[in-house]
Formats: C-alpha cells, structure tokens, sequence
C-alpha cells in the first residue's frame, strides 16, 4: 500500500536507483500556492551529499510539477510531482544482488514477492522519503496558512549523546540539527571515529507542532497519535515512537502525569497535546527512535538467495547514523497526518464553531 | 473512525454507560467455527471486578452473534456482536459532568463535537476494548488453525518493578500478568500501598507473535509495524510504542543490531521480527507504553464547562493500573492486525508459492 | 464488504432470518436531534405486509437505538441501530436448502463461500435494506436542515404501465407510490392478476433530489453519477441506473442534450443535474430498473446442491414486483451518497466560500 | 478521488493541456510480464487522430514506466506509467476560458474549487482516460493468464443505427468497433453528415467479459455489479449503466427473466453473469450510454464567468460522437474491477477451494 492519508491521500512511487521517484497529492484544497522553487528548502534539508556524516551520493532533487497546479495555485485536482533519479549506481550492488543483507529488507521483500529489485534496496530504500517531504512542503504551507500550525523538528540523541540544550536557532545552523550549537564539534568527532571504525549508530529525533487547535484526531480507530505512531513508524529504520512522556509514564504517578489546568491554560504537557486521540490545543511532542544502518563494511554473516552461509560486506554509499538525515522527514510525516487530520474534522465537524471554553497551552 | 483494517474490518460502537456495546466483523473468511463460548475466556481476562487492583465494574460480556454464523461456522457475511452493558452506574457521573478531569479526554470531545456524553467517559471509556477482545477471538482462531500464529502477552513493567524471570506458565495464573510467579506478592503490596495513596501508576505490555511466516506487511504505508504502532497507540492510555529492541536500538552500533543469520537461523532478533515492514519469519516483539490513570481521588486543579477554575475529585470505579488488564487488549490489537496483513498478503501475493531460502527463526 | 460511503460510513450487518438486522452510522456530525419515532416513518413505507400487493411477512421494524446518541442528539460517536427479526419463518426454506433457486444468489454464495445460510436467502434477502433506509433517516434529516436539499421519488413504470401523470401529492396515497392516483385501480388490478398467473414483473423508480447546490462529487473516480449508479445497483434486484435522459441520450443529438443557460437559469436538465461528475445546481434526476423476481411458485428448471436437475417450485412469502416497495430503498441511497458527497467538499473545499456566479436550476 | 478500485489501486493524474499524464497502478502482483510495448495496442485504439471520424489531436502516447518494473517482470512495488503530452494547444482555449460552455464540466469544476484549468476542458477532459486504458492493460494480462478471463467489446449502437449483425472478426476491423462489417460504409456516411452539420450525436458500448469463475464479487456494497456502474459511470460522457437485460427487465416477466439451469449449463443469460452481486460463471454483459459531445461549432446560449449572458461557440478538436473512441475505455475498467475483485475474493475466500457443483455457462 503505497498510498498514505484518508482525505490528503500521497501515494509515492520510485525505486532507489530507478529512472525517478514521484508522488500525486490527491485532495488538495483548490487555491493553495505552489511553484516548483518551493520544494527546495526541505528537499536540501534531506537530502544526501551535504557534509561527510551522510551519503555521498547527490542528487539535485529538482521536482517538476506535472499537474494539479494553474497559474501557481493548485486547482483541486491531483498534484503529482516527478524527481529524476541522476546519481544512481546500480554497479555498485551487483555483489549483493544474490545477498540478503543482515538488518535489510532483502529477504523479507524476496519472501513476500519471490523477487526484488536489488538496486540501491530498491523501494525500500530511504530515497524514497523525498517525496514524502516533497508531498509534506504542501501541507506545511496550508498548515500555516489557514491555521497557523508549525512543524519542526530537531536531533534529540545520538548514540549515547544527549544535547545540553534546546534552542531552536541552533538547529538549522548544524548538518545534524542539533539543538546546541556548543555541542557540535563533539558531534563531528563522535561521527568521523564512528565512521572510521565502519559501523554505526541510532539516533533519537523529536518533532513538535505548535499552533494546533483543539479537536483534531478521531476517535477510536483514526486517533491522532494512532495516526502518527503510524506515519513515524512507516519511516524507514524506525523502531520506536512516543507521544509526550513516551515509555516515562510508565513509571509516573498520575498525580503526576494528568495535565492540570486552570482558565489561564494548561500547568504541564506530559500528554504530548493529545487526550483521548484527539488534540487538546497543547503543543504536539512526538518522539522518534532510529535504529543504526545495517549497511556497515563490517562483514557480517549472512545467506545468499540459494540458501547458502556468506560474509556479507557492504560498500556503496550509506548513511552511519540515518536519524542526522531523519529530522525533516519526521516533521513531513507529522504534517501529513495533521492536515489530513483537520480535513477530517471539516468534514464532520464543520457545522460546530469555535467551542467555549478554550484552555490555552502551557505557557 | 471507528472501523479498524482494510480487509478484516472491526467496527465498533457502544459508550460505556449507554445500553450496549458491540462490534461488526466484516470481511471474516467463511468456514470458521465459532460459538458465543469461545468469546469468554479472554472477555474474563480483560474483565473488571476479578480482583481488587482492577475496577469494581462487575460485568457479564455476555457475548451474542447476531448475524455472519450459520450452524456454528462463518459463512463469508459480516459477523455482528453484541454485549448488553448491565452494571453503568451514570449518576457516579453527575458530579463530573459540568467539568473536564484532567488527563482526560473530555475536554477534546468537547472542543471537537461541542458536546459530549459525560456517563464513564462514554465513548472514550475503555469499555470499548472489550469489542476488540471479542472481534480478535475469531482472529486468534483463524490465525492459529491457518497458519500456526500463536499471541501472547505479559506484563513488563508495573511502575518501577520490572520481572526478574520470564515464565510463559506464570503469566496466566495471577492477576497482574505478571511472568514471575515469585514476584507476585511484592505486586500486591505494591498495588495495595498505591490504592491506598490514592494515587495510579503506568505500565509496560509487551506482546509476542510466534509462527508469523515470513513475508507479511506492506510496504510502504502499510507496513506490518506502522499497523501495529497504530493499533497499540489506539488503545486508552497508550503513550509509546516500540518493535523489537525500540528506543535502546537509539545507543546501539549497527555491526550489534543487525540481525545476523546463517543457513540453520538468525542469531538475533533486535528487529523483533519485522524489516522494511514486512515480517521476518522471528517472533514479533512489541512494547506498549500505558500511562498511569487519571481518575484519582486526590483533587487536582481543573477548568468547568463554563470555563471556571474547579477543583476535580474523581470518585467512581477506576483502575489504578490500567496496564494490569491491558495484555489481552493487546494481543487483541495484535491478532487483528495480523489477520488483516494476512489477507493482504494473500490478495497481493497469492500467485507466489512458498520462496526459498526461508531462514528459520532464532532457536 | 457491507460498509457503505467514505465519510458518512454505513455498515449494515444480519441476515433475513438471523436474530436481528442492524447498522452503525459512523462519521455523523454531531448535533443532529434522532429519536426512536424518526424511523417509523420511512420502515413503514418500504415495510412488507402492508397491502396485498406485496409480501405477507410482519415485522415490527421497531428500531432501537444503541449509541452515538445522547440527549436526543448525535454525539458524534458512531449511532448504532439495531432491529430485532420477529417475523422469520425459517422452515419455510427448509424444502430448498438442498437447492439453488433459479435468478436468485443462492448459487452464487455457494461458489463464492462454500456455504451459505439458506434461510429467507440470509444476508442477500431485501430485508438488508431496512438498515439503509434507517440509516437514510439521520441523512434525510441533515440535508434538509443543514442544505434545504430534499430527495423523493416514484414508481415511473410496473411492467408495461407508464404514468399518464406525475403528481407528487399522489405519490404517497397508494401503496404503488404512483405519481397518478386514476391509474391506481388500473395497477390493483395488473397487480391481481399478476399475483393469480403466480407470476411477477420488473418496475422502474424514478427518484428526484431538489436543492442540492453545485459543486457536490468528486473527480475522477469519485463522481457524483459514479457513486449513485453504484449505490443503486447495491440495491436487490437492480439492473439498470441512468442518470438524466440516460439511454435515451444515445439517440440525441448534442445542439439538444446540451443543457443551455442564461443568467436567469438552465433552460433544460437532460443532464440530470451532474456534469463532469459534480452536481450543477440543478434538480438530480436518478432512474433505477428493477428485474421480476425470481421466487415463483411456477416450477422452473434448476439444480441442487448435488449437481443434479430439480424442479424448482419457491412457496414462502415473497413480493409480485420488488419495485413496489422500492422507492424509499433508492430515496434511501441517494441521501446516503448526497450526505457523505457534501461532507467531502467541506473536507476539501471548505476554504471556498460562495463561488460567483450562480446560475438557478431550470424554472 | 483520483483513486480507483480496492485492492488494485489505480491513481491517475494529468490534465488535458498540462505537461503529462500518469498513473500509478498500486497492489500488482508480482512477476507479471510487462514492456512499455505492451501498451502500444490499447492505447492504439484509443487514441483520437486515427480515422477523420474522431478528434484530430495526435499524441503518440508514449508509456513510460518509471517504476514497479524490474527487468521486465512486476515486482510487487507501485507501477508508475507516464505519457507526455505534445500535441496541447492550449491557445485553442483562450477563447473560451472566460465562458462557461453548456454541457461540460466548466460551470461545475468552477462553482466546486472557485477556479479551473480551463485549457482542454483540464482534469475534464477524456484525454485522463488515456491512463484507463493503460493500466488495464496490466489488469488484462493478468486476468488472462491467470484466470483465462478475456474482455472485450463493441459500438452496439450510433445515434440511430443499430448492428445488424454481431460478428466478433469485425469489430477490430473498423474504426467504430463496429460488429458488422456491412454498416461500415452506412456509418461512414452517418458520421460525415454529422460533421458537417457540426452536431454531434450518442452512443452505446456493450463490453463482454467470458471466463469470469463464479464467486467473484462482495456483498453486499461491494456488488460486482455495483463497481461495474460505478466504474462505467466514472468514464467521461456515460449517462446509463444496464447489467444483463437491464432497463428491458422492467417489462419483463419472472418467468422469462430468471435463468433456469441443469447440469449441462444454464438456459439463458438475461442476468448478464451477475447474481446477488457476484459472478455466475456466465458471461458478463455490460452495456452503456453516452451523450452527445457538448462541444460544437453549432452556437449555444451560456454565461460568462461574470454572470452575463454569452453565445458560447466551441471551436477546437473534438469528436463528433465519444462512443467511437470509447470502446477500450470501457473495456478497461471492466477489466479494472474484474481483477480488483479477483484480488479481493482471493483475499477473503482463498480458503476455499473449487466449490461443487460448478453450472457451466449458457453455450
């Protein structure tokens, strides 16, 4: 199932070292603004061949806007939009096409289809989540627009390291948006010893979202943080996700953990902006776990497509820690479910107003 | 939204204080052999009043089929239950009707519909997990007679005290689910001095799939563990979800969380049996996150529906832990999903026969 | 698949002689007022026993409502109703379990499922579509008030017989719903005779939607005419659906299909009120073929469920023209689809206000 | 909603005068065989430019696959296909880009989003089914080798004129899709009056399916007959659906209109393969109305879309009679429903196997 969102639907399609990669955006609201120039910023943000602590491979990831969109607005109708695939190197795999490759998705995909296309990992490359930033450049602008919700992100842990701080100008100042500018050249330490040493390392990314109102999410199928846990967990190299406090509460007291309120607004967030799977006006805190990339020079031992014991050795070009990359599709992810979330409530609540009374967030 | 899956599609509906409860399961395989008896044995263990550390909520879910089963089997059309609430106290309610209790969702419902039915929580109420309990016992059936996939479940964390044995024998035989027979009575105290105190505590579920073959799970937006993040964050109370080793594969190196696997099986299981969300042949691992409840005796500062600072009192009958009753909820979350995927796969994949080589799972 | 719409999401559930019949009615706004009596209405137009014209079968109907309504009002948690079946008389089918009765789907559910549940025809009986017309109620009731849009309709043909007038105010004074009251005794007696050979005819409804505004369907694949075609033909017994001059544009030419307008309105409607998929302002105009029943005590040629040639002779009690009691099961669909179709522009379309110009429906 | 089917999910995107037209055909089973060649014969037939009977735009309707295809075999993943459009002209618009015109999509796409792309009748236009055509192609493959199912179909009438004949060998021999090769000269005849009149008339398409095994379908919303007329209705211009006898089952008699049957097969076909929403095993009979193309040279009175009165005269290249061209469109999507209910039914029924006894179809 390649399609993502009930009434914002994304269906992406491309393979890693295919001749493209591409999305169409299906329900849209007629109006929004859109040009080609818009997907740049986030598409650099997660893209490859930036600094030495990710891939080297480089694409321009210049996105074409094939329809949907007249005269620079979209028009309801589909918005598909096309990468061209330029750096590819579908040589570099051949010594793994009759490998699975240990912590890949090489043999669950031969499993599942009695085929695969091993290029570059195929559709189960990351390559892949371009396109969801791409589709989330959309939703991020309508969010803003009409409800002045804003998503971002940063890199809450990597391996053992935690920041000491958490300033947001710090985060867009460093490749691994890290929240503590003083911390970086320990970062590039941390990444080129690993990198040396040919393996890798998880990574933790946080994701907020302000401006929320009260009443997005529906209950009890489509909650709000059921729909995100599963936008997060649809990211490649996920293995974790936490809405507030996360895997915490379970050693709280509820005297501690129930958000208290009074008129002037909410007295602490451990809920993370969402009761009862519908958002409650707070600030969205959602919190990501990435496993490390399987992909190491490290040989590893494994078994080839006819069964056989091998050492599995992977060159090509990978990422030592996919989280420093993550942050962006993190919050294209959140956006996605969000503004496919406040359609929903349009659509079933729209001939409610604005309800009394408002508990203002925590201040 | 109250309809979980795309082909085995549970639809649920009830307040916990409204005359009835149910569910509609469509999309059902005919031939499976069902009776109203086979819903008790995991109604009960989800039930309240079995003990003084869950609610004094006393029960029958007495289970009829109204429709879907014919001479005691399936027959292809939807099957329809329905469980007759017999013990809702809603003037337990009247106190809190005109106020918002914190952590609780009655503030979203209000803000998303501008009103709400205040008996128990009404749809919000845990009550409803009981549909799913019910709805997963002809999926556990046809899991385990089709293809030999087993659920199960035990309690993980309860507050601070964390097992110090994992015996499958144990886990049935004491109210807490617990899988260390020796730490039971440690348990009780721990749940007595806590009821006492007036105060709740959070849990941690963890749930197990064995026999899943592999090659279940959609990529991309169906993935196997996004479906199951989203499954277990639709439970009440549900704060994090993880598969596999979760938030610890954030500190480990790759050349540690890769699976490794030879001709005779893999040598771990870090991934907990999903990569690129699709299964792996090894046992599902899932962890679930329960925040501490929050209907406590003890007052906490709260807003009314006139907007008016309050101080809430939750009196009614609560459970101080609802992690202890959780592990047949999640299974049930589990089982349905997997049902579900199996379907899927078999749509999809149905022309592809069995592919070699299949590694077995870890010994 | 017994879910019906994409955001009004009906899923009906139980069989022609089950225990009971029921629905849930998921996606509802909140806030529309629904009692027990709001049903009596519409049950009793499409309900058997009530001339001699139709099948002798007496059920009460009496429609109890299960959830999603609190205070005389829709909460916005899915309305559950439920119909308990008084009247089964599943010995009745005791003679033609072992066999498959020529037109009907006994046949086809045994090659589709195996098995069936032969009673009254089980779930493929027209007793199904109580639960649309039920749930038809709630729809009916939020496009008038919400949207002034009002749908109804007529039987515009019994076998051979066509109206010579078309009188809204007869429509509901005989039991035909026949737009001309002096033919009424002309169709007692094609309907006594008809009875007496042990034969039965087909019938055509016409049902007519006023007030919709324009803009309602969605392009490409969601269109307006697309859903109500496949919403009828989901009804017993359907074969044909036009919209419009339907069949009849096949002779035209397009300087007359073309419906002209001025500024002061259409100047015709041969379109039936949808162009390109979304409605025009103009009334919709929905005609719907019915086939003769297949359940005569006239022996026809069949086989049983050995393979081997019976004679067929179906006694029971079944309805001369399933057409007769129609009308309100196409009013039924239509309102369901106009519902969810209006929900779903709010979704997309709801930052647009009023669109400029507007032209009236044809005087 | 510019996604089609359930399990075989088709998106497609594109407007009529934009840069190019795609879909993306979700769901595929893997290892079907598939070159860009293979759309060459379908799109072929569809194409306009072909004979002086049809609109003169020429495109080549190159079909490039962008992704799902690994050397040469489906490999589970979505199917990318993309046509450019070359021959656009989008200045034969600007004439009437400030108009609505009578009978299209213009006025209703208008009052829907507040704006339009009015080059081409944009999204409107049947050039989007140019991508119909395409993926069923892949459906048509698949439905032949695996299950021996073969669709096809025929003008069944034009304007007036009726086959005299019905003649299989003829109908790929003629620009009509006419079934008698008699005609062709009369209809030649017919279509150059017409042209030079500059009027424009109807026409019916009948498709056929053969091959189709009983059990294919869902009740009771999931009808094979209902996503039939849903499908046909989605095609641009259709105004009427008829399954099997259709609309001449209103005067039809129960007697005559219920297929009777003995072991050696059924005794007639007036069902058109289709009881209680699921296949029969007899051929499938489809048959559908389209209106006249509104786009003539001959004048019109419209509005503006100032709201002021307008003679609306359409230049441009259109057909004179869209059935001509619409017989592979129609085709398609009964191939698209066919394999998407193929895949369903394996979905829910692969448990069950061949079901005895099997009624062959009328020979």
């Amino acid at each position: 199932m390649n399609t993502f969102g009930q009434l914002l639907r994304v269906t992406t399609f491309g393979e890693s070292h295919g001749p493209a990669i591409g999305c169409v955006v299906d329900g849209c609201p007629p109006g929004i603004e859109i040009a080609p120039a818009d997907f740049a910023p986030d598409l650099a943000r997660r893209a490859t061949g930036k600094s030495r602590h990710v891939s080297a491979r480089h694409e321009d990831d210049a996105v074409e806007i094939l329809s949907g969109v007249h005269e620079g607005r979209t028009t309801g109708t589909p918005v598909a939009l096309l990468v061209r695939n330029t750096d590819a190197r579908g040589k570099d795999y051949d010594a793994i096409a009759g490998q699975f490759r240990p912590g890949h998705a090489d043999y669950t995909y031969w499993q599942k289809y009695g085929t695969r296309d091993p290029r570059g990992g195929g559709r189960s490359s990351a390559r892949e989540t371009t396109m969801r930033v791409a589709a989330a450049v959309i939703a991020k602008k309508w969010l803003a627009q009409r409800h002045g919700v804003h998503v971002r992100g940063y890199l809450a842990q990597l391996g053992e390291v935690l920041p000491r701080a958490c300033d947001w100008a710090a985060v867009e100042a460093n490749p691994f948006f890290w929240p503590d500018a003083a911390q970086v050249p320990e970062l590039e330490s941390y990444m080129d010893a690993l990198r040396k040493s040919g393996d890798s390392v998880g990574a933790r990314v946080t994701v907020v979202a302000t401006g929320v109102p009260p009443g997005w999410g529906e209950p009890v199928y489509g909650k709000l943080d059921a729909e995100i846990a599963a936008a997060m967990m649809s990211i490649n190299a996920v293995k974790g996700v936490e809405i507030g406090d996360g895997f915490a509460s379970v050693m709280q007291r509820g005297s501690v953990h129930r958000d208290q309120a009074t008129p002037d607004g909410f007295l602490s967030n451990h809920a993370g902006g969402i009761l009862g799977g519908i958002s409650s006006g707070q600030q969205l805190l959602v919190s990501v776990a990435f496993k490390p990339t399987s992909s190491l020079r490290l040989p590893a031992r494994g078994v080839d497509i006819e069964g056989k014991a091998v050492e599995v050795v992977t060159t090509g070009r990978h990422d030592p820690c996919v989280g420093i990359r993550a942050t962006p599709i993190c919050e294209a992810m959140l956006a996605l479910v969000l503004m496919d979330q406040a359609l929903r409530h349009r659509a079933q609540c729209g001939d409610v107003g604005e309800v009394s009374p408002r508990i203002p967030p925590q201040a």
